[in-house]
């Protein structure tokens, strides 16, 4: 048999050999570092036995999915300290990479509670000083004998007889499991195991099904990555933008109102109206034209431009309107074709192109409401958007302008790029890829000897592009590790073509343009999301929706020069709020502090009575005291610095 | 019989009399110049005989009704000669007070051409020679025999007869025609009439009946007026907003994305925006907070609020979300229930009251589709919204404050208030209006003794204010002669109970505050409308879309000065444009002007050479050359006036 290596290279074995003995063949250390494999793209563990001609990466004690490994084998772990203890049902193992957490469900009776914890982590611990698990293979038939009083471990046998043409079947403490994927069957290999929560789970997560129980836990190769982890997972939770929201009041929901349809707070609405005015500045800089379309279309719209018969399923459905009307309209869930009607409301010149058509467009997709989170996936969202007609020998410079716009932007908020995705179509695939093939190659061209000039790097994704052009996202990394594409430029070929978009070149002839999809900074919504991730809600001064927290404190001459500061800053443009509870003072000062207001304002006799203010920054114990103009002075100049 | 006049007097009379014979027993003057009157609110002729107990308003020739009469007396004048002459079935007279026009339809075979009209005129002009047109009644037996070969004048004569108990019937030439309304019988006071045009009309408006025809013409008591009445009818086409965008550009409209729904184009974004930023920062200044609520509510929560009992026919229907699910959501029509359901994320305390939420928010609602005109009547809108929730006792101040802030805006924009509509209660209708004496007799007393307060004069409208509350409306005529509500402060003493709202008094005990419905300017749409219509286009500097058109002429040389000029316009914030056209320079001048471009700059070697610009004023023939910084002061200087 011939086995394909990660590096491309073969290896040729006249008998079947297990995944460790393959290593072994290696080198030996390798085989002593192996745990498992991905044999064809299916995770397998290290005595899997290979008898044919696969691709194979070996998984070792250094390789990316190590972690993976730990936590399945952790979760059988737990789960055969749960059978063993309490005759428990297993049904299966998980692993939640962005958690870095594993689990086990199982069944059992009577429920387990939170006091067993304990229990079952003194059980973990003795089960880790054993020394293997005994891995093996089942016939159906043989699985089915087996667990023929586990309904969901006969489940997880069909499953991966399917997969694989048998069931593996692992065998601890006398206690035997089926678990898909890879399990380090060297005991020794595994350090610590952490038993954390118990939950409750529907059995294949459909709430028609029983509800199985669930144990939850971290693992790590040694007390000390453990603790990094968990610290980590930690300070990952207190950058949730939801938790964040509790102190900000950014955004909220109703139910009434409908799911996945957020209302923006007075202070939410700051922040998107501030991030808004800066970028149709800087849309202004770059000679966008800003338009204002409707948030609905006919559906005849969508049927012309495609996105009923690609998307129809992920959209609100469509509507008619009123007093027995027949119209059937349908809320819009992209811009492109309003774009397009707005640039054919007129005929154009060559001479007027590029035509940069801007919007910050409300949109509406039908996410399911299980998948709903915050403001990172909503149904009613604000995209960032614009669409960009040009002609063909304008493509690279209209190209660089877009992405200085966008890397500019991205600087102004401190925002990374982590990498650049360049999709291009697969010249091979004749049928996904609209067929203009001098378009797609100057184009192509075009694009990558501008990423070449402005000396970017890039990941080049051939077969990766949309079917009606190639295109560049700009992906980050939110705070939360979830890649996201920010920004995004995608040329489209076919639109223009659809909707039979043209333009009159010198020769009074009629032309098509292409168009440009451009994504600034995605939706307000996710980019706000990602914003407060990032910042933990201490966000810059021009962008904190309350500026100066302005505290009293004893009598109303106190109050009325705090009043008449406030209509001060008011003219000057500076938000800020007034204290008025009945609190203490130290209450006050650490309620503004957890809502991360960046100035706070004691306004005590002195201040009155000298018309100074002292204040104190976000963070710091300091107080300073110093006149109107000059504390006005340091904020307006914080503000414009965008810091 | 017991007649009471519109003075309130009465008089009394012992025998049947005819309109003229009850004006000429009051003076014989008055006898004279009647030509009909209203009786009981419906409008007949003056040999209309009273024979019971009525109300009734003389019509004289000085009566604000007399061109009504005069105009359906031309109507039917015109429509005999028409039949004389080609032996027309007549069909019904019209009278279209906006556009100061009359119609008669009939029904002729062949159809009649525009070559006929001058007959037509002729045969008008002969008419107009006789003395009187005699007026009787038929019963319906009589009339459906008289007009047995005539639908429309048949099923005139039924409506005439529900309304009065007989036929009106006028005979001119021999020939019968029915007619509702008032005819001056007397031919000697009609003076001029004028046929204009020939259309199409379905009849009854319907485009499932027979096409009609339809000769329109204007009419006065002498040649000058009729001049001065076609003058200014004229003048007010000119200033027709869906004209005037024609050379602005301002908005269009796609029929694939739908009717009613506009683009807001380039240059309509501009002017809307500007004018946002300015009700903004107004808003920021008396103490609003913004908000971004969603499009869209699920159905429920129209049904709360009561908006889908009373107003569902005229929403757009409901929709579902996508992949199956049974979600119901719909556009929504107002936007109280998301404003409100914003207030209750938290809960609030006496002392944060008044809580003022402002959003220039997105709603629709369903016209029909011939219902629709320009801007001024849309399907989709942008409302300058706001609502405000007070406790009762700080209702007065925030009522003065709130009229005072739309007395400055609309100050700002030149707008004249028309006259402020005060409605209120009928306090003896016991099932129209929300039940709380109290609420109702504190509030109307505070809101009216702010009116009086502010010495505004206002009209008192008892009985109607809407259920929930009383209202003042500001009210304003356009260009177009259309009277408009602009903007509106209305009290909802309702709403709040629907929904539960509350804040915690002094006591630690719930009330429920009142809500304030404020709309500044409506929406952006009716309101962009009405300017076009005041302005004819000509908008002050700070609204126009391009500010300054550059046209350079002659060499590169000039062409770059241009480009150099605009960009440090660009920086400036002042909106140019450069004229790269192949036209000549008088041609290039003239359409900056059509376009009502405030400044033209002309670029010759002369300017380039020295950097200065040569500016000529939109309307202006002089040319004025001064420094680049001296231009950019005096249009900054301008825009800041906001005149």
């Amino acid at each position: 048999m011939k086995i394909k290596l990660l590096d491309g290279s073969f290896k040729e074995f006249d008998q079947a050999l297990s995944v460790k003995e393959i290593a072994s063949s290696i080198a030996i250390s390798l085989g002593k570092s192996t745990v498992g494999a991905k044999v064809n793209g299916v995770f397998v563990s290290a005595d899997f036995v290979v008898d044919k001609d696969v691709n194979l990466e070996l998984v070792t004690t250094r390789s990316e999915y190590f972690d993976d490994y730990m936590n399945m084998t952790s979760a059988l772990i737990t789960g055969i300290a749960i059978a063993k203890l309490y005759k428990a049902n297993l049904a299966e193992t998980y692993y939640n990479a962005d958690e870095k957490e594993f689990a086990i469900t199982f069944e059992v009776e009577p429920r387990i509670g939170l006091e067993q914890l304990e229990s079952i982590q003194a059980e973990v611990n003795n089960i880790l000083k054993l020394e293997t698990i005994k891995s093996s293979k089942m016939t159906m038939a043989q699985a089915e004998k087996e667990f023929a009083h586990n309904p969901y471990q006969l489940h997880l046998a069909q499953q991966a007889n399917e997969t694989f043409g048998y069931v593996p079947v692992y065998t601890l403490c006398d206690i035997k499991a089926v678990v898909i994927g890879g399990i380090i069957t060297d005991i020794k290999v595994m350090k610590v195991i952490d038993i954390q929560q118990l939950t409750g789970s529907y059995w294949l997560n459909d709430s028609e099904n029983v509800m199985l129980q669930r144990v939850h836990g971290m693992c790590g190769i040694n007390q000390i990555s453990l603790d990094e982890k968990k610290a980590m997972i930690e300070e990952r939770r207190s950058r949730d933008h939801r938790l964040i929201n509790k102190q900000l009041n950014i955004f909220g929901f109703d139910n009434l109102v409908g799911p996945g349809l957020p209302l923006w707070m007075p202070n939410g609405t700051i922040i998107k109206d501030e991030i808004k005015t800066y970028l149709k500045l800087k849309e202004w800089e770059y000679d966008y034209v800003h338009v204002t379309t409707p948030v609905i279309g006919s559906v005849d719209l969508y049927r012309t431009s495609g996105h009923w018969d690609h998307y129809g399923e992920d959209m609100f459905q469509p509507f008619s309107g009123g007093n027995g009307s027949e119209e059937q309209f349908v809320l819009r869930p992209m811009n492109c074709p309003h774009h397009i009607a707005v640039y054919k409301q007129e005929q154009h010149s060559y001479r007027e192109l590029p035509i940069r058509i801007a919007e910050h467009a409300i949109q509406h997709r039908y996410e399911s409401s299980g998948s709903l989170t915050g403001l990172e996936r909503v149904r009613g969202m604000e995209l960032t958007d614009s669409h960009i007609f040009v002609r063909p020998d304008q493509l690279a410079t209209e190209f660089k302008q877009i992405y200085k716009l966008i890397s500019e932007v991205l600087t102004t908020f401190n925002i990374e790029i982590d990498y650049l995705s360049f999709s291009l179509r697969d010249p091979q695939d004749k049928n996904k890829y609209f067929q203009d093939d001098k378009m797609w190659n100057d184009a192509e061209a075009a694009l990558e000897a501008v990423l070449d000039e402005l000396n970017l790097e890039y990941k080049k994704c051939v077969g990766e592009a949309a079917f009606y052009g190639p295109k560049l996202d700009i992906q980050i990394k939110t705070a939360q590790n979830h890649e996201i594409t920010v920004s995004t430029i995608q040329l489209d070929f076919l639109l223009p073509r659809k909707f039979d978009v043209t333009y009159v070149d010198q020769n009074q002839e009629y032309q098509t343009p292409i168009m440009i999809h451009r994504g600034l900074i995605g939706t307000y919504e996710r980019f706000i999301a990602t914003l407060l991730e990032q910042t933990k809600g201490v966000l810059p001064l021009w962008l904190a929706p309350n500026q100066v927290e302005i505290i009293p404190i004893g009598n109303s001459e106190n109050f009325d020069y705090a009043e008449q500061l406030r209509q001060i800053f008011k003219k000057e443009m500076i938000r800020s709020h007034i204290d008025l509870r009945d609190e203490r003072l130290s209450y006050k000062i650490r309620d503004a502090q957890t809502h991360k207001v960046p100035f706070q304002l004691v306004i005590g006799n002195l201040e009155t009575q000298n018309q100074t203010v002292t204040f104190r920054r976000y963070g710091s114990e300091n107080q300073v005291t110093i006149s109107q103009q000059q504390f006005i002075d340091i904020i307006k100049k914080e503000i414009a610095s965008k810091q």
